[in-house]
């Protein structure tokens, strides 16, 4: 990687001088590098230095960069050059580049790539024809099957022939006459076994495969969990349509989970790099969560006038506010993590609610003790120090300490009940971010501060 | 995993019953699947379903249980089984395995293991010499490597010789004399080269590796990015240590979001599932930081008594405060949440403050007058159906809708300087929780707003 850093200069030299040589230096380059050394650059020289490299490599470079730029170089260029890039592509990210293009050159080219590779073309339409965030979309159809009835000798020669050209190899798949799949083939079983042996005998059966409709996230789950390599995709006869590759499951789980943290952030998704991000759309974005929540907020602005009176009559109680409405939002959102956290690892299902909410209660109460505990004597101490409570500071401290054990308790059984709610009702449990569950805990947490104090402080200050 | 789960009371009776037939049976099925049926059952059960299974089939469904199950079944089993069982894993999770056993059958087992297999014994002690959360620590050994000089026909004899007990082999690594890794060759590769080539010759040389005392979240980034299978761990003189294989950075990845989530839900990492960890260490886990926030949000209460003549003349300026520091508290823990997603995926890095200063400088200006212009719209509408707020109502939502921006824009510009700050210290950047921006943002926020209005309502309400 270094080593890519210190050419990147030369490379682009070269490549306007002398572009043979250029496909000799980048051999020992990962191609994830140069699409580093071409993301730096003005889409002039990008376009030159992709021009001089390899067809292969360039398509290799390309898919690595990111949509707004690939649409750019594929405009500088043409449709000849875009189509023959697309050419030498994987089935599934060639599906994904068609997919970005802007149509002004994305249609031309593909009607260039539909005369140049029929099959090419037509294994982009197969794949987009499956419903976005499928795994449909997202496998490829380069992949090795052999025929269950052949000798493992002659078997060995075809994936010899197919090699060159499949995406994974270390996983061979067996179909039966009709197209379904029906078991797996290793490496390494095909390197420990006997040329004349059947490939029905040696193979896998019984394969792990998902049906082209499942979700992507889904997908990760189940690779993740039984630590595979590669998964097959089958249509609902059980016949093989692709196979989903690992190395593409890393992608998507970073992605959801960036989009976790975003919604758990108060916001919406954001669709680019937060730097590349055009300014007007990404504020767009922030103010809708962040009016609606306002909206949501107004409401602590409504309880309060009607709680005016007894701010008025002991102005001491409106110190308190803050504190005791940024507990129980904190020890919400808390909650709501954790049980966000929980579904997200599948620790925690549906009908764990329950526990859950047992679980949650104890540790509210337990929580707002020791919160209510430290603000007790808070007040008492400082009140040996400066009279700023009046006479009546010890009941004060004891609605202070009632009204946190009862906000956090309260905020904790809400953060820890709104993802289930939510996931109930069919919505992602991550929204319900810790912004949201603390403009549901305000207005919440100001009823029991204000009820809290006219009990205690009835007949005295109020 | 269907037929698993129909199959799980079969397995149990055939276990008890008939032994021998287990073998044959779990042939078809996926270790992650007999480890959910162990999952659900009692221990003694568990126990008797393991010894009937084949060792090496042990061994994989042992490695997928948790933690606590691992230690209580290594009891039951005895140390002579488990270090049977131990022999037959890979060595990164024999490793993995050794270091959560209780020290009762941890040390038996071991001392059983270095007497019938000292091989797998060392390879435990290699792994854990190096720090916990390293690249070391993460490889397995079980890899194949060959000599550069050897013909393609002679080391292909090597490989099939070493298969059947390497964890990986769609890589083979290539080591010169001395051991240093200089190249790769893929199955690919070999199944299309001649047997009278030359390793060297056929090689991909350049390959990207790691040294052992890289932190596994940067190993797990570089995975993603180069879309590798495989990674190579060196030493200083790039000797081959071992391999790191991409599923387990799946595991990995899931593991540091979800720490970097509970962080940013204000709390310390759980070590170990929500449902399973006692109820005391997740409640001291939580309190602590929940305690620690409540010391910082009294600076509230500290501030508001400062103003509490102000609020004596005012009432009307109590009604606000939720509102007003709630949503310097949100649009802070947005902006946070965005620069931390943003490091994360290496978008935005340390000398990047100023260009991302400017932006949420001008997106807080923005977002503020957008939620001060509700806010004001809000009082002035409000007042003409029912007048809450007095004749001088036009100077509060002035007030108010000054305050907005104030706070909106600070609590944004904090919430995104604090990340940088907090990575430039040494300290992880997802600390920068939306519990402990809201609470930084809330005192000045109080500040802010008071100060307005005691220029706004100067010779009117104040």
């Amino acid at each position: 990687m270094q080593l890519a850093r210190l050419i990147g200069p030369d490379l682009l030299a070269l490549a306007e001088e002398n572009p043979a040589e250029v496909a000799e230096l980048v051999d020992e380059i990962h191609p994830e590098d140069v699409a580093q050394i071409v993301a730096e650059l003005e889409d002039e020289q990008a376009r030159s230095l992709l021009t001089a490299l390899p067809t292969d490599y360039a398509a290799q470079v390309l898919a690595r960069l990111d949509e707004e730029r690939q649409g750019r170089l594929a405009e500088l260029l043409g449709a000849r050059s875009v189509a023959a890039i697309a050419t030498e592509m994987p089935a599934d990210d060639r599906a994904d580049f068609f997919s970005v293009l802007p149509d002004s050159v994305g249609d031309p080219a593909f009607e260039e790539l539909e005369r140049v590779a029929p099959q090419a073309a037509e294994e982009v339409e197969e794949i987009q024809s499956f419903p976005e965030k499928s795994a449909g979309r997202w496998m490829t159809t380069d992949y090795i099957a052999v025929d269950s009835t052949l000798r493992l000798g002659v078997a060995i020669e075809e994936i010899r022939a197919k090699a060159a050209d499949a995406e994974t190899v270390e996983t061979i798949y067996v179909t039966d006459q009709p197209g379904h799949l029906i078991g797996t083939l290793s490496l390494r079983q095909l390197l420990l076994s006997k040329p004349n042996e059947l490939v029905s005998e040696v193979m896998h059966g019984n394969p792990i495969s998902v049906p082209s409709d499942m979700d992507q996230e889904e997908v990760a789950k189940l690779i993740a969990n039984y630590d595979l390599h590669t998964l097959p995709v089958v249509d609902q006869q059980g016949s093989l349509l692709g196979v989903i590759t690992s190395d593409d499951v890393l992608d998507v789980i970073r992605e959801e989970t960036a989009e976790d943290m975003e919604k758990m952030g108060g916001m919406e998704a954001l669709d680019a790099p937060y730097l590349k991000i055009a300014f007007g759309r990404m504020v767009k974005k922030r103010a809708s969560w962040l009016a609606a929540l306002f909206l949501g907020e107004m409401l602590t602005a409504t309880a309060m006038a009607y709680f005016e009176d007894e701010i008025a009559r002991a102005v001491v109680l409106a110190m308190f506010v803050p504190l005791i409405i940024s507990s129980g939002g904190n020890s919400g959102s808390q909650a709501s993590t954790l049980v966000i956290r929980a579904m997200a690892l599948d620790e925690v299902k549906l009908k764990d609610v329950w526990r859950v909410v047992r679980r949650e209660l104890a540790a509210g109460l337990v929580l707002g003790t020791v919160l209510g505990t430290i603000g007790f004597f808070r007040i008492v101490v400082w009140q040996t120090f400066s009279p700023l409570y009046g006479k009546h500071y010890m009941l004060v401290a004891i609605t202070v300490f009632g009204s946190l054990v009862g906000v956090v308790t309260f905020g904790t059984l809400a953060g820890a009940f709104l993802p289930f709610t939510l996931r109930k009702l069919g919505f992602d449990p991550a929204s319900a971010s810790a912004p949201f569950v603390a403009t549901l805990v305000d207005v919440t947490g100001l009823v029991i501060y204000f009820t809290m104090a006219s009990i205690v402080l009835h007949g005295t200050l109020l």
